[in-house]
């Protein structure tokens, strides 16, 4: 079947702070038209710290959108032009304090391909070393080492409900096999 | 350390015809105060149908906030007031033309809970009886039974980036064991 659509115009565009809102009109397959309504984001990463093979260090914070305290691996934003490497290494250290000698990527993913242009890389690092953390000015979150089978079991329970964590440690556990 | 944000008002509401987006202030725990953009969302499920142990039934369809055509497994926005498994059995039914006799939840997981208030009820269907699919106006999609061990390659080789189907797949393989 023919799946590709192709852009007509943009009728809305909101630009955000952090992140912008789009509404488009597209052409579909067969000829008609259609609404994709959807969030523009500039691609963020997280990151698996592994402390040793069974302890990964996690990160507590409120996610307004949720209206909830989450724990989750560290993740940011990418900066403008930022690669992603460079982000992981900044957000490690800012959220955390920690700097790592080993860095290496799991995997690319789109939360939500349908309603949002989002891609998170995840990484794995480890042979951590720990410094002072460098939270942002409307950062406020808490540290932890976790024992691996601790976070597979709440996520396991649905207690760990954030995808970049449940992506990040399923592929960990399931690849390190 | 004190985490929870509190409302202080919403400065920005824009409601599209599925989704939505906000801009929130919010009182940070230090007295601040900090913005707050995300898309809302009414909530969604997916289902990882299964035909035999090792074959799941995936769709494959254009994303246009990606840019680009993705295999991911069927899903779909919860109407107002459903309940997820009547979703579930809905999304199966329309995509794939697919009956299950057998439902069980998997986990509920949000795509991205700093930027988007979604969450995304995922469950296993087995016992499939196939009829024929009905598709939204505006869908358009290919219906094929993968391997799972070639879903799980493709996910681990990067070219298979869908959260839900990440997440689903590996969640399936990890728990079933």
């Amino acid at each position: 079947m023919k799946l590709k659509e192709t852009m007509i115009r943009r009728t809305k565009e909101v630009r955000g702070v952090a992140v912008g809102f789009r509404i488009d009109h597209v052409r579909l397959p067969n000829g008609k038209t259609a609404v994709r309504e959807y969030l523009d984001h500039p691609g963020a990463v997280a990151v698996v710290p592994i402390v040793e093979k069974d302890k990964i260090v996690m990160v507590r914070q409120y996610r307004h959108p949720v209206r909830k305290i989450t724990w989750e691996i560290p993740a940011g934003k990418l900066s403008k032009g930022e690669i992603p490497l460079h982000c992981v290494k900044r957000e490690l250290k800012e959220e955390t304090g920690a700097t790592a000698k080993k860095i290496t990527k799991l995997l690319s993913f789109w939360p939500t391909p349908a309603f949002a242009n989002e891609i998170i890389h995840i990484y794995a690092a480890e042979q951590l070393t720990f410094g002072k953390s460098q939270l942002d000015f409307d950062e406020f979150l808490d540290v932890a080492v976790w024992p691996l089978k601790k976070v597979l079991k709440e996520i396991k329970e649905g207690r760990i409900k954030d995808s970049k964590t449940v992506i990040g440690l399923l592929a960990y556990e399931s690849w390190r096999r």
